[in-house]
């Protein structure tokens, strides 16, 4: 039973972490104290000077943990081979959060993402949906951008300020919600108008694909589809503009 | 008096002018046939295969005047040698308007740009406002990024579709118009809110440069300086995220 609990916290901890990369990127986390960073991870053929020397003294001073790595097994730590600069942290997101919690709570109004791909746009979507009046994003693991640096550029510093919730995939989520809960699929076709929702105490906006929209699999999960209507023949918004305009909507 | 009548006119047919580059673009603009061409500009050095073969068709086809010019002058024309690719198109923009024309207009709600320089935020900004409930934007030929590519690609197609209202700085245009008038600068740090300003039938919004917002001689043409409430202690959205709220502001 003590086991047990020992093993949950410790998944609960390891799921939290998010590894990032890249001199920059690394110094900036290092230098940014409400950062929790669990360890340090560097490739032992860098030399050490310029941004390396930054990175190595700002670790003395927060007193963390170092390992170092052939090259090739930094960029299996990174995924990134082609931008980690033989440089890769893992940080500890406390707003990084199961999805699975979702059901045990009592109201929400969150944003879920089906398969946005540009990390700019995921960006956005945090930097939106942080300053705005949702209570965090469904980020599935499967099919969507990944936390990176560039997310972490474009969500302008706010990446650590709103819950998001990781799951697999939303069909492994959806289902196991409340009766009560409604969720909404974006689409440009749909005919019911986003004014005309009467948010109730759990709902959920789905935004999909830049190109394709909300998959076929999540959409037969939605309780209805709904639209922002647009003028003058307009097809689609950025879908960051979308989620945009949900999360500043009364 | 003729003569004048006629120079008018040709003044305001070549300020209608946009001049676009790059071979996909060019490929792009001549396969639409709702976009006006005035002329197709070519390296006399390039070889005519490939894209530049199909704009050669595209250009017979739909009876395009082509003028040849040694590289260096062509990039005079594109104004990006970098990366026009010894192709460069006029196109005539009937939705761009002179700003001076707003003093005549009886309504409006207008989105004032004073410094951006993204051309994907200029883009997104020009898409969002196309779709939302705003009747222009104006855009100063100084200090703003032009109508180029990028800004055509992250619009999505609907540049064409709303009235853009240039002109060379807001200060030249501004204190032209009705008393009446009301001009917001939006401001993170200004106290009142978006949603307490009564929208009268002439109202115009100034966004800023995506670092230094409204610059100080335009700040002081505005009547109010006005914000959007933001949650979590976020400082600022992304400029086309906060010209999308307005648009579609009711």
């Amino acid at each position: 039973m003590q086991d047990s609990q020992e093993y949950k916290d410790k998944k609960a901890y390891f799921d939290k972490i998010i590894t990032l990369y890249g001199r920059n990127v690394v110094v900036e986390v290092l230098q940014d104290s409400s950062v929790e960073v669990h360890k340090l991870h560097m490739a032992s053929s860098n030399k050490p000077d310029g941004a390396i020397k930054t990175i190595l003294a700002l670790a003395k001073t927060r007193k963390i943990e170092i390992t170092y790595h052939e090259k090739s097994s930094l960029s299996r730590i990174s995924k990134n081979a082609k931008q980690d600069q033989g440089v890769a942290v893992d940080i500890i997101a406390q707003t990084y959060k199961s999805a699975h919690e979702i059901k045990d709570m009592k109201s929400f109004r969150l944003i879920a993402l089906d398969g946005i791909q540009n990390p700019q746009n995921l960006g956005m979507i945090i930097r939106s949906c942080a300053a705005g009046n949702v209570d965090g994003i469904i980020l599935p693991k499967k099919s969507s951008a990944k936390i990176s640096p560039l997310v972490i550029k474009a969500s302008s510093g706010t990446l650590f300020k709103l819950p998001i919730y990781y799951c697999n995939t939303l069909d492994e989520i959806f289902p196991d919600l409340d009766a009560d809960t409604r969720i909404y699929s974006l689409s440009s076709h749909a005919k019911t108008s986003i004014y005309d929702v009467v948010p109730t105490e759990k709902s959920i906006f789905v935004l999909g694909n830049e190109s394709d929209g909300v998959s076929p699999e999540v959409e037969k999960l939605c309780n209805d589809s709904i639209s922002i209507p647009m003028q003058r023949g307009v097809e689609s918004l950025n879908v960051a503009v979308t989620a945009s305009l949900l999360a500043f909507m009364k």
